[in-house]
């Protein structure tokens, strides 16, 4: 195979390997796969051209627009997929390791682009939560947003990733609206370079919304200031000395960090040697060892079981790991290798630490495996002490290692699985969701993802290892204190929340939502006749009042069988402390509400799919008049023939008095049949 | 007046002024105020005895029974304040100045504590956000939750609000859940010192949950670890002194600083002189100068306004200045004086800086005040090329101190706005909601608050320099890169956010809240006669079902007068793309659930206030069944005599497809009557 050259791409050109490039040998055979680096590239010139070039272009699109081109953008790979697994074996990953990386990476993409269309608005501003009420009449009112910083996002990432680690960074980057500048681990950037082209010869990208970096970073982060964002997957020793850079700390300058931290999985107390929830812990185990060689951030550490099950779970997780098939990763074997002689070297260091407080279970004796640079066998050691363990808590041997270690009782437990000093993820085993509320409570704080499975959740069940794009992915202390993905979460991770103060129409304009007390426009037609893009925020439409009588309730409350007495007996009403008598039913208003809004013929407004936030604010009494108020507020792109438009329905009295209040949700044609 | 010796308060202790004390001279008339620290504290057994006593203590306690604690604490300062007014004209605060410190801390405590009750569960575990599907059958979910850090909380306060400072960041810390220790700034110590007795003498507080710092922290900070945080509130140099220490960075110990920035104030381009708007304009500036003389970590530093507007603005601000009356803060005064004399001396200096971009347009000339070693006159400069300043748009002086500039137009006043790096806060006066829009879209990233005014919300805004218990505090760069306050956002800076991931009955354990799949419990009657305290999670009743007839629907469509062709018209229904033909009236659907699960008779259950995202899933034809599934699905104690019921209520046909969904809201009896 020749050796490939993947080249950095900056500020709209592509930069290959230069004179001082490096060499990357691979892990299988040793033999060299490709240089790497070695030209000089202008930093600032990138930042400005990303600053200049890619943030506006991404800011002048909206949240969907950018979600639509994730969406095509992960199609685009995905149709183009295989020649990112005719590179992937080179990594010393098999397949179904690279399926891990690549169709992982696809998805999470798509995922964070359905997310944007689903839960972002199809707008500039994102709006975060719910309006604040500051004021007493209600001229003056608070509203936060969040907008897409005006910087660069660094990516760096680790070389266990190559496609994954770019995507699930990209993806929320790109939503947010800011551009980013990518850089892989040297080890295994060609493949990442093979996915960036494909990101950047799709042209779904604007220009100067996406860079890469092959080779050293030199003085890129030290230019960094108040409006970038460092997101950073790797070691803690190169967390470290990157967080404490002066301009990134004198700049406040976001520092997201995912380490390698000590993940555990725990075996619950009420799990017995013969429950299908012994075998799922013993399989998961032997799972998270052996998928990408034990190369994941995410892989089980630390094997914490019930003392007296110390035993067979140590032979069972042996028996299973014993039948581990190592080899080429471009053929028919479980296991690959890890991704270099240098992980290798760095591994067998951190066993050696590690058997100062641990005995081994298994090790390579017994396994057949090819000579190559890359290969380490499956390790199984025991800390019979781990009170006293220092090691088996803090150092990480990034291959397929773990150790066991047994509890006295679930307070004990947890107590081990936090030793770890922060993770990014540990498991339980148990049926009994006591078991998991308790360990919940004692252990949630220090880790970013606990993950409960039993024999009823296993057939779902999404892996340990796994981080979803619906889930925070990151965790305290040791695992870096970041958080990334977890849907629109991740997205906010990139955009600067603000609170706006001001009077209604003010919030109106700037979230493109309609506030109560803003302006109200009177349409030419009823709304319900009115296209999606004929409809304005604000246009209004109040109804005629009818009376609430007597016979209406009665008639109603026999019609539908809600013979509740606060709407049948005067006498008990009263006793009620919500009630001044017999009232109205809440249904009963809103059928009437819809009768008095609704135009009967067909038109562009298709369906009502429901209703947010209904509160009944004031009871009606027999004889009361009721009038409704429906305001276009909020109007959201969802198919090719239509959106959604959600309106602001109040209900008011004969006295101009707010009996209830709700979001109505309809679908409404773009256009007229 | 008796020297006060401000004591600490340190694992249940009261520490006074040892051997080593400092004299703290007020800035009134240099009279010594105060003696303060000297004794060595032992910062070790002070972690320990938060971490063991406090945490523990505050964990046992529900967010509501914390959030009744604060209430209750806010209630016992307020009626304790003269004890504080007392000693606020010592600080050089006018009763005025003091009411923003005393009064703003204790209804900030009380905000928060509302918003706990209102928006968090009477539980140990936030739930944040949805329940995410992550697999197709719902035998797997999972739930993004937040619980409270296992750690201590340092507070480092500024001298400017000694009780505001130490209130905002004590009430979402123990709503939290999480133990503080508290170090206010020695200048003012023996303020916050008499707050903090009342906290301690209240009674109201557990053992280990608060303690105070009087003096230096030695090496508290050096001892803070992964479940730690520091919450910080003083200037940009101290901050960046106190982040980069290496055991925080290690630990990825959280860090929230909030520091004094450039704020700015713009006056809109739609401005005339003869407007509301300019006098508001020139009203805010003067007040935001002269309140606290200018200290305070929000007031306007940059006065920006249009080219045409400089010299109007400069002369209505300066004879609006010139009325300030300045003497002794507990007189009849309108300003007081700095903090110190050494304050003063930096305010001096920094002036100067700004001298050399600015000139004079206010300075001390013409204005009487006492000698005393704190006091400083408004001052007001002008920059008349404010592109080529430096200084003005970084040199803060903390004071009664603000630089006019001119902008061209409005994109020019956002830049000159975000070259302050970022703030804290910006207003824009402005009349038109599509400059207000423009503006944010320019500016929101580089501003944690922007406060928008005009004529008709002036007489309900709530101030440019006043942050509010609802609103985040803080600003990116600059300003600290920090986020406090805005509700529940800033209780959760004090928690962890975890995804767990489980079946449905592990989900409702941990959170306790009923997750659908979960397991259902059948109840000794029929639920609306059973109180708050008995209804349990998860039970549930299933309705008998009922056919819904075309007579139903057309009965039903003439009663209310929804006559939508959706229901009546079975051609124009087929045309529609979300019906197979007629359809039964959502609004129908519901009254008809109503009617199979209400009971009748007066009981626990008092009424129906509302209901939470209704969807209707699937259309429901004549002849189609209807049957109702009630489960109680969250519980919320609201009031003295009853709770609110969440109950999950869903739609079945007669094929048992689910045909509508929405949470239904409750309010029930805790006790029979």
């Amino acid at each position: 195979m020749a050796i490939i050259e993947p080249a950095s791409y900056a500020a709209g050109h592509w930069v290959g390997p230069g004179g001082d490039a490096r060499l990357v040998h691979g892990p299988v055979d040793g033999a060299a796969i490709a240089r790497t680096g070695g030209a000089p590239l202008d930093f600032g010139a990138m930042i400005e051209f990303a600053v200049t070039r890619g943030g506006p272009a991404l800011r002048a699109m909206t949240f969907h627009e950018r979600a639509k081109m994730l969406k095509a953008l992960a199609a685009y790979i995905a149709e183009r997929k295989e020649t990112l697994y005719a590179l992937n074996p080179l990594t010393g990953a098999t397949r179904k390791d690279g399926a891990v990386d690549i169709e992982g990476g696809i998805i999470t993409m798509s995922v964070i682009a359905s997310k944007g269309r689903r839960e972002m608005p199809d707008g500039n501003v994102y709006v975060d939560g719910a309006l604040e009420q500051i004021s007493r009449k209600g001229s003056f009112l608070a509203q936060h947003i969040a907008v897409p910083l005006r910087g660069v996002a660094v990516h760096i990432n680790a070389f266990n990733f190559p496609v994954w680690g770019m995507l699930e960074k990209l993806a929320p980057t790109l939503l947010a609206g800011m551009p980013a500048i990518v850089k892989p681990a040297t080890q295994t950037c060609y493949l990442t370079e093979a996915c960036f082209r494909l990101i950047v010869e799709s042209g779904l990208v604007p220009e100067g919304a996406v860079q890469l970096v092959i080779g050293g970073t030199g003085d890129l982060l030290d230019r960094l200031a108040a409006q970038d964002v460092v997101s950073f997957t790797g070691s803690a020793e190169t967390a470290l000395h990157l967080r404490g850079k002066p301009n990134l700390l004198r700049h406040s300058v976001r520092f997201m960090a995912e380490q390698d931290s000590l993940n555990a999985s725990v075996l619950g107390p009420d799990v017995t040697p013969d429950s299908p929830e012994f075998d799922l812990f013993v399989k998961q185990a032997a799972t998270e060892i052996t998928v990408k060689a034990g190369q994941k951030c995410t892989a089980i550490r630390r094997i914490i079981v019930p003392q007296a099950l110390l035993d067979p779970v140590a032979q069972a997780l042996s028996a299973r790991l014993r039948q581990t098939t190592i080899g080429d990763p471009s053929g028919d074997v479980r296991m690959g290798c890890l991704a270099s002689e240098a992980q290798r070297g760095d591994v067998a260091a951190r066993v050696a630490q590690l058997r100062q407080e641990a005995r081994v279970v298994l090790d390579e004796t017994g396994f057949e495996m090819p000579n190559g640079p890359g290969f380490f066998a499956p390790t199984l050691l025991a800390c019979d002490d781990p009170d006293a363990g220092q090691a088996v808590h803090s150092v990480e041997a990034f291959g397929p290692v773990s150790t066991l270690m047994p509890y006295r009782d679930l307070p004990h437990a947890a107590a081990l699985a936090n030793r770890g000093g922060g993770s990014l993820v540990t498991s339980l085993v148990t049926q009994d969701p006591q078991v998991a509320r308790a360990m919940v409570l004692e252990s949630a704080a220090w880790h970013g993802r606990l993950y409960i499975i039993d024999r009823d959740s296993m057939a779902e069940a999404t892996g340990h290892g796994a981080p979803l794009p619906h889930l925070v992915h990151g965790g305290p202390g040791r695992a870096g204190g970041g958080e990334e993905l977890g849907g629109v979460r991740g997205v906010l991770h990139y955009m600067q929340r603000t609170a706006v103060q001001g009077g209604p129409d003010v919030l109106t304009a700037v979230t493109g939502q309609w506030v109560p007390g803003a302006r109200q426009i009177e349409g030419p037609a009823h709304p319900f006749q009115r296209t999606y893009h004929e409809l304005q925020i604000g246009e209004t439409i109040t109804t005629d009042s009818r009376i609430v009588t007597l016979a209406d309730i009665e008639h109603f409350a026999r019609f539908t069988g809600d013979t509740f007495y606060a709407h049948m007996d005067e006498e008990a009403a009263r006793a009620n402390p919500f009630f001044p008598g017999r009232v109205a039913h809440g249904y009963l208003l809103l059928s009437f509400a819809a009768g008095l809004f609704v135009q009967p013929d067909p038109g562009p407004v298709l369906a009502n799919t429901g209703l947010n936030a209904l509160s009944f604010q004031k009871p009606v009494s027999p004889g009361d008049s009721l009038h409704v108020r429906l305001t276009v507020k909020r109007k959201t792109g969802r198919t090719e023939t239509y959106g959604e438009v959600a309106w602001n329905a109040t209900l008011f009295n004969q006295d101009a008095e707010q009996v209830a209040e709700y979001e109505l949700l309809t679908m409404v044609a773009y256009d007229r049949a």
